[in-house]
């Protein structure tokens, strides 16, 4: 299975202000980029904090590329995977929608009650580790789901927990032409970060798209 | 007066990791062109911080470049600059290392003793704004000596305090190919952080050098 990372960050490494507020970081050939990443993917992958402050749908908009899909056999949207410890996502969040299987990777100790609720609103809740999500169980369950590629959009705990687990691939990262600042802002890791160890990237690619640039990475 | 600042980040944002431990985050042809980036700068300005943290002592590297300046009538190494508000400055810092003029920018309530031995060490303390160094003031009085260019090597807190003063006129970012991660990790702009008009960028460059990517910016 290989896992893709992708994030839109500042030139100062920020994913949104320190209110989690989503900003404009990138512009459309980037959103586009993003889409057929997602068009190529058979999940698409958020943290429960991404859930809670942006509710993202995480589907493919275009058309073109849904019927591509379809074409070849692939539901019109990849599924969605959620990586949920405590089942925090809301029943009404935009990832459950109906457009595309839901899958919620939980602990162990979360609540049952919240399992059913979400299983009610059409989530696949798949229970690995204990009090967190084991990402490496979980990964293994979309293998056997059949998952080949998975596309991670975030947030930074989920993709400094995946890069701990060395669990990444490849990263791609858009570098927004603006300053965001703050010492409480979400980044692109964050997470207890690597004191040694450091995951070294090889550079695979670099482009100016948009008024930004757009770095391809290698997890070596 | 141009004030460039200039930073080497992990793919992520990080300067240095959560116990702000030097990383090396470029290579050789990095080094290199900071130290002639210094070279061609009247005075080299960092935050107290960065001062206590890595016990930096800023002067040119290269004998070429030092007796180049000394052609031109400069003294071999740039001034030193120190955002300082409260006078935190070791008097034995290699800051203070006789290589060169050292300038301490204080607050005016900080303590009068500590600037006295500051000022036996070497430096030349200078009062601007109340508890925090007034930072546009600070620059004001820079340029009063004489200082064209003013280069400023980090950290975070500095490099925010300078956008949200909108007192940068050039950005360049080394990012190296590796992931730092931690949220409480330095990052490029720590500081409060901006909640609306994020200081806006002008890519004007974008270089590979070494394993990673330079990234050159002109604030709009």
């Amino acid at each position: 299975m290989q896992v893709v990372v992708n994030a839109a960050m500042s030139a100062d490494g920020k994913l949104s202000s320190r209110e989690r507020e989503q900003i404009a970081i990138s512009g459309p050939r980037d959103f586009d980029r993003v889409d057929a990443l997602r068009a190529d993917s058979d999940a698409v992958m958020v943290g429960v904090g991404t859930v809670l402050a942006d509710d993202p749908s995480l589907t493919v908009d275009s058309e073109r590329r849904r019927a591509e899909r379809q074409a070849r056999g692939d539901p019109a949207d990849p599924a969605r995977v959620v990586a949920d410890s405590k089942l925090r996502t809301p029943p009404d969040a935009g990832v459950l929608s109906g457009a595309a299987e839901t899958v919620l990777l939980a602990g162990a100790d979360a609540p049952a009650e919240r399992a059913t609720r979400l299983e009610t609103a059409g989530a696949t809740v798949v229970r690995t580790g204990a009090e967190q999500t084991d990402l490496s169980a979980g990964l293994d369950a979309l293998e056997d789901r059949g998952f080949d590629q998975v596309m991670v959009e975030g947030g930074g705990e989920l993709i400094y927990s995946l890069f701990a687990a060395a669990l990444v691939d490849r990263l791609s990262v858009y570098v927004g032409s603006l300053v965001i600042g703050g010492r409480d802002a979400p980044t692109l890791a964050d997470g207890d970060g690597f004191r040694s160890d450091f995951p070294e990237l090889r550079l695979d690619g670099v482009d100016q798209v948009d008024d930004g640039v757009l770095l391809e990475y290698t997890v070596e």
